[in-house]
């Protein structure tokens, strides 16, 4: 029996996991990356570089034996450190046990991790500036750099929330369901260097936030003692990207508005003025699949808002249960790509969804007291009933056998339920908490 | 002054419509049509031919002077007719008022009659056989037939759902919002020909529905005295067009499921072979228009499934407000596009899931006890309180004054109202009107 070549779309973080989950099982895996190689070049200034790594993640990876490499190079970050604007800080851990922590790292040393994996098997090529630019559906062809062509059986799609391969399907597939959604905002990354002593200038195990109602500023801790700075502003408005226009009127915004933050961020002005705007986008998109021919995975499938850190986490757990279904039927394509959609579909739609509804709670309500309170009754109720009440972020981040639209629902029942306990009450002690084993037992059972 | 030229991409019913339009006002038209003069082939077979204009569509066509011409080729249609599995038939009217009726018209009729209209103004040019394959923002350039470039200063679209306008805004322009839905059922014409002395078989003034739960028959007259009939029905399942293999197949489900139907159908077979399966797509994006140099109009920039019938309505209203919005900035391209876009949007979007929503009712409720029974309340509710409770089908047919939007709000109040007024009774005499003056009074101010 020969072996059957599959090809991988797309050298990125999900691209590359997945050509060594599927070198694994021994098919011959052609991976076509549209950039050089990364690590024989700079890796690209302006990307959103900082990541965070969760459950879902490390499952998958634990799954290929990188767990512990990946963690080696991250950040571990135990909760949200909210700026207010007179530069108070109040700290909101992410959940109540040791190793309820988020892990940042680096988009660049992430992926050059796995392609230093994917190397080492025989049985994987690798072929750098080779952009993806067509695929005809019919002849199974694949196009690169608009000019060569590649004849492929079946192709793995991890190209990205621009996916050349979904565009074919677009054009080509008959009821393909796609919808893209760019939010009112854009973001913008800036920088708090390294401090003079070479350490972190502020709190580095905490994802750094300063709320501020339609807008708000994020900084993450980099592993050298710097850390990326996001800005996530809307692009037209009072206060906006278009209304920043000199570099005076940066200047000024930041000092009115993150005075703690701009005091550690020298170069902010040079920053604003050479770091492009990105978009912000959600993709949704069904099937996924192309019979036994050609599946979307990652990005490709189900580009998200970043607001939950789930991005590269939900498409590492796509290629988990690809690999799961891998077991009960090997081989065969069509039947494991269409399970697969069933799946994950489902699971992607809903963390789209809350990824979109964290931006709101993120820069809006984190500040907010009866957040505040809400968050707490949600940790003590946690706390007495382990097995019935996990607030949604930590069931996110922490329980992956828990899926993301099981989350979804559970959490949308969870809100109600802490609507009503927290009415009328101003701090956690105040609680009914025969109210609230009665009103779990009705919802939650 | 020199005369400015605009460009109409597609010559069907809101393009030829608008050429008038803009004709009036002594631009220049250069109306593009994909297919051959329609008044010198033949129509299309196997295309939905059958429509209704409404009261949205009369007042654009009134407007240009049109609207008796379209009444003269137009079928009055008074009411639902209701078959049920056994043959027996239920009337329901669509409105109380002598002048609560439907239209329905031929495709092919109206669209005839409006481009001799529009062949009447000098400044209105019309090319046939050019259709729009491509357009370059940048350079503000056309291309026909993957070969002909046309430079357009500026650019009416209405070259339908899948406009290649708008495909190309999802190329080129930033942060393009893009929805393409499919229901999973599909449609097939069918016929119900001319009686033998060349009447109609069934009362002409009535749509014809045969409601079976996931799928229905409709039927709406032709002048000639012949009905066209649709079926909506699964792509896939137990009863689908997978499942209808052979010509066997078919006529035992018709048989089992529209008895009556079959019975006028002699043709059903060969046309059930003959004509093609037809999708029912929802379209949604944003913006409409690039700065003031082009502007997408009817099912370009909002295609939808036809169960309200007011896919062209919207497209002519589109047409009307444009015409309204001249008046204030007449050649001030950029400023009327953004205006129309804020207005128009919200209303496609809300006849667009109004159009979904009523594919259940049709299909699935009209033949529903409760039904019929929160119809007549309804109806009661107008004729107490006209200006207050107006049943969505009316506000939608027959009052072009509420806005889709407004209609889709007001409706989904007085649903509310109608289930509670409705809860526990089975006759309309029972209503307790107390109470739904009181309800009255509280939601619908």
């Amino acid at each position: 029996m020969t072996t059957q070549t599959l090809h991988v779309i797309g050298g990125g973080l999900v691209g590359s996991l997945l050509s060594i989950f599927l070198a694994r099982r021994g098919f011959q895996v052609e991976l076509h990356e549209a950039r050089s190689d990364m690590r024989r070049e700079d890796i690209d200034a302006g990307r959103s570089i900082n990541l965070v790594i969760t459950s879902r993640g490390l499952k998958a990876l634990e799954q290929v034996g990188l767990r512990r490499q990946a963690l080696d190079i991250a950040v571990p970050v135990k909760g949200r450190m909210l700026h207010d604007i007179e530069g108070q800080t109040t700290f909101v851990p992410y959940g109540q046990r040791e190793h309820e922590v988020i892990n940042a790292i680096s988009r660049g040393l992430l992926n050059v991790m796995l392609l230093d994996a994917a190397e080492t098997y025989h049985n994987i090529n690798m072929h750098f500036d080779q952009r993806c630019t067509g695929y005809d559906i019919e002849s199974k062809t694949l196009m690169f750099n608009e000019r060569d062509e590649v004849q492929a059986d079946v192709v793995f799609a991890t190209d990205g929330a621009f996916s050349a391969v979904r565009r074919a399907m677009l054009d080509q597939v008959m009821n393909f369901d796609y919808a893209q959604s760019f939010l009112d905002s854009g973001y913008k990354e800036l920088l708090i260097p390294v401090a003079e002593n070479s350490g972190y200038r502020i709190e580095k195990d905490a994802l750094h936030i300063w709320p501020r109602g339609h807008y708000m500023l994020m900084a993450l801790a980099n592993t050298d003692g710097s850390f990326t700075c996001t800005l996530f502003f809307p692009y037209e408005g009072e206060q906006s990207f278009a209304a920043l226009q000199s570099r005076q009127d940066v200047i000024e915004f930041f000092q009115q508005t993150f005075p703690d933050a701009v005091a550690l961020m020298p170069t902010l002005a040079e920053d604003f003025a050479d770091n492009p705007v990105g978009s912000l986008v959600t993709v949704k998109c069904n099937p996924w699949h192309v019979g036994g021919q050609a599946l979307l995975l990652g990005d490709a499938a189900h580009a998200l808002v970043p607001f939950f850190g789930q991005g590269m986490n939900c498409g590492f757990e796509d290629c988990f249960v690809l690999d799961q279904l891998m077991d009960s039927s090997d081989g065969d394509w069509a039947r494991i790509f269409e399970q697969l959609n069933e799946q994950r579909k489902i699971n992607a739609d809903a963390i789209a969804d809350m990824a979109v509804e964290n931006y709101v709670e993120m820069r809006d309500t984190t500040a907010d007291p009866v957040f505040q309170l809400k968050k707490q009754v949600g940790f003590e109720l946690e706390r007495r009933y382990p097995d019935r009440f996990i607030p949604r972020y930590s069931m996110v981040m922490f329980h992956p056998e828990i899926s993301y639209a099981e989350a979804r629902r559970r959490s949308e029942i969870q809100a109600g339920i802490l609507d009503r306990l927290c009415r009328g009450i101003t701090e956690p002690e105040q609680t009914d908490w025969a109210e609230a084993e009665r009103l779990l037992a009705e919802y939650l059972n």
